[in-house]
């Protein structure tokens, strides 16, 4: 070899080298700055090393290492309502200003003169007419547009925050810390799988294809001369409590190893998760942090987290108790 | 540095730059060496470089580079009927044989006894009524651990061959040319999404999350303390013609830039991929080769080809002529 090749090798030679160790010390940094040093996040911790240890008895392959999420109330807060309700009401009062027709029913009324303890009384049906007649009749692509419109530009009533924003921050280092470690993270959230991936891909990293969620009616159809997917009204799948494996099962076709959740719609989720053979991890959001956030759980209309509670200890379910187990909630102070 | 140090830094070295150099050499080599030097095969290439140069304008991210296939006469033969409806005639005589009450029609009476007169005559009532008896009542694991032992050892009537063998030769390495080039590679099949799943993994190294098809109704279910995904008798979906686009949508939430089809079954999945912008690639398999598969398209009742025929040329999509494109059909020899 000419000594400049000799030197040029050298070279990159220590490159490589350089790149071996600046990784290896990325590895020990922590991976979860946001959570205090308490015993949930050394359960955290523990399970990921146990299953990522080649020469554990708990190893499990890459492959396999599927961990899904609840959204509302686990990834994002859920208060006062459903940010995707708040979506609907304020969709259907710019509907409304543009056309007042297609307020067809009390119910359509009362929510568009925010009239909302008509609409809570009028249960569940209210709220499904409320979301049939705003999240339908237009095709997948412009109510996606539309919603992730809304999310960056709409704020939130208590704090005053984007909805995009009120993401928490732990959860998404526990999201990064997971990919890093080969999981494929999934969303399985009872929300309209249209409304999260308008966001999932930029807030939480998760692609579209990632995103579990409840599903309207839709159909395929040449609108003047350009294919579409278009949203209907009427409900194809709620996917919430029992829904929750069923989901995972058509979409994924395997038993997630971690599932983390915060309500009792996500019981089954855990349930099913956590009674699969090998190391299993079930957690739950725990909101106990009235101050930067809310304390709410048995009592609560909106995540309702009263079965979770009581069986989690004889699950062996990882409880998260937000005040005392975060040190940051959200990704920037409010 | 030790002289030998020095030593084993060079050998690092050596092996470094000799497996970019046998990399290199095989990314020369004939990705498709199945397929006939034709202007298909020359059609396929020329796409691929053209969404995989960056310096293009053609250019499609690795994240946008989604890949969709049909299975029944795409990836493997169809003939005399689809795959999985031999394994439900096997199946429902493997039950009768154990408990005959479980023939509680006339039609299952029919099938039972191998006459296909009488079960082509009950149409498709009669077909999706001995689907639902012998793919319902069991877990999701249960069933796809039948079929994938009925697929590993039944025999195709006509060839002889295990039916997991009747799968395309240059669809497999077309498969595998695209995940390498950084496509995602998806099966969206009018077929049952358990019964594919069965040997997808194995035959197409396609993983159950990316497998999409038809879907009975299940539930979740503790039975004798074990959580379990049942299997109902009933459709949920039927992911054909205008369902695929749906399924697509709510599956993977992005459209697609390729799809390849064989029957007019694919075509709106074949319209909804090729009408997106930028550079798109619709194939369709057309089965022109009586002599080692077989010969059909129009007046067949199996894998009918009659619109995506007369429009393939004016929608610019690739016909793939099996007895002129493809050098072998079977990965071996029947």
């Amino acid at each position: 070899m000419k000594p400049s090749l000799i030197r040029m090798h050298q070279l990159y030679l220590y490159v490589v080298l350089l790149t071996l160790a600046l990784s290896s010390i990325a590895a020990k940094a922590d991976p979860l700055p946001s959570w205090n040093e308490t015993e949930t996040k050394t359960a955290i911790i523990n399970f990921v090393k146990s299953v990522t240890n080649s020469e554990a008895d708990t190893f499990v392959p890459q492959e396999d290492r599927i961990a899904v999420f609840d959204n509302d109330g686990t990834l994002w807060a859920e208060k006062p309502v459903y940010f995707q309700f708040m979506f609907a009401i304020d969709r259907l009062q710019a509907m409304a200003d543009e056309d007042p027709s297609v307020l067809s029913s009390d119910v359509l009324k009362a929510a568009a003169r925010n009239d909302m303890e008509t609409v809570v009384q009028s249960g569940k049906a209210g709220l499904l007419e409320i979301v049939a007649a705003t999240h339908s009749n237009l095709s997948v692509d412009a109510f996606q547009a539309e919603a992730g419109d809304w999310l960056a530009s709409a704020t939130h009533p208590d704090t005053g925050m984007v909805y995009s924003d009120m993401i928490f921050q732990p959860m998404l280092e526990l999201l990064s810390y997971l990919r890093d470690e080969g999981f494929t993270t999934y969303i399985v959230s009872g929300g309209g799988v249209h409304f999260i991936r308008a966001f999932s891909e930029s807030a939480y990293n998760v692609p579209s294809n990632q995103v579990i969620g409840s599903t309207g009616k839709s159909h395929y159809e040449v609108m003047d001369g350009k294919p579409t997917v278009m949203k209907d009204p009427g409900i194809a799948f709620i996917d919430d409590k029992e829904g929750k494996p069923v989901a995972i099962d058509t979409h994924i076709g395997k038993r997630p190893i971690l599932a983390g959740g915060n309500s009792d719609g996500d019981f089954q989720m855990l349930e099913w998760t956590t009674a699969g053979e090998g190391p299993r991890l079930g957690l739950i959001v725990h909101h106990t942090d009235s101050e930067r956030e809310w304390a709410y759980d048995r009592e609560s209309h909106i995540g309702t987290l009263d079965r979770g509670l009581d069986e989690a200890e004889q699950r062996g379910w990882v409880v998260i108790d937000m005040a005392a187990d975060w040190e940051q909630v959200w990704p920037q102070s409010p």
